[in-house]
């Protein structure tokens, strides 16, 4: 049984269910922030197996190519911090020069800004059909 | 050649070349903070050759390893950001729950303190020894 973060379950857009990991939206239309949620008890990258390690890099990839495909962005920040939530979590954010945090990070900043629902649809549809997740994508 | 970004050069100390990153030590004494440089053109992790990929995890994991073995430490924090620096690289940050910036992110916190040269010399035969870093030290 895998229990998502009470916080991340709260925060989030639960997205699908990929080979290792599931794949959540911030609920943040300010920026286009994916997360990656694995499913394993470990609270560190370098503590997962070599297996799942892989499996996590290639998730990373699709979310990237992803993000770099649907959205204006100019830089990707990928992190795994986990100061706060401790379940282990890889975001994976679009950015852009004129965002409201451009040059700072997202975190901690406190600007956020609830999706609309019809864009959370159009984000959740998109994720659906895109051939980067199809293949890996889970019942 | 390759040529540092100005601003990794002169905000850290050069530890050593791995296989395929430069290791550095940001000149912070206020957290262990390592950076990982690798030696390619492109900005985006997903951008990065699959066996640069792996590489690069493969340092990512030895240096976090010698983060949890030598320094104390709560948290990791792994990051890929370049919002500022744009050449690639990653950031391996032990955190502890009493240091100036729990549970916040460090990047922008302006919180600093440069490593008195005894400490950075102790820092440096730590990983120039460590059985990590050995196997992949080039030159």
């Amino acid at each position: 049984m895998f229990d998502l973060d009470p916080r991340l379950k709260n925060d989030c857009i639960g997205l699908c269910r990929l080979s290792l990991s599931h794949l959540l939206l911030m609920n943040n239309a300010l920026f286009p922030w994916f997360i990656l949620v694995p499913e394993t008890d470990v609270a560190e990258l370098c503590d997962l197996s070599t297996e799942k390690q892989l499996l996590l890099l290639d998730e990373i990839n699709r979310v990237s190519r992803f993000v770099k495909a649907h959205f204006v962005m100019d830089k990707l920040n990928v992190a795994a911090i986990g100061n706060v939530v401790r379940q282990l979590h890889i975001h994976v954010i679009g950015r852009t020069l004129d965002d409201s945090c451009w040059p700072g990070v997202v975190w901690g900043s406190g600007k956020s800004a609830p999706y609309p629902e019809a864009e959370r649809q159009r984000i959740l549809r998109l994720v659906q059909s895109d051939p980067e997740f199809i293949p890996i994508m889970q019942g």
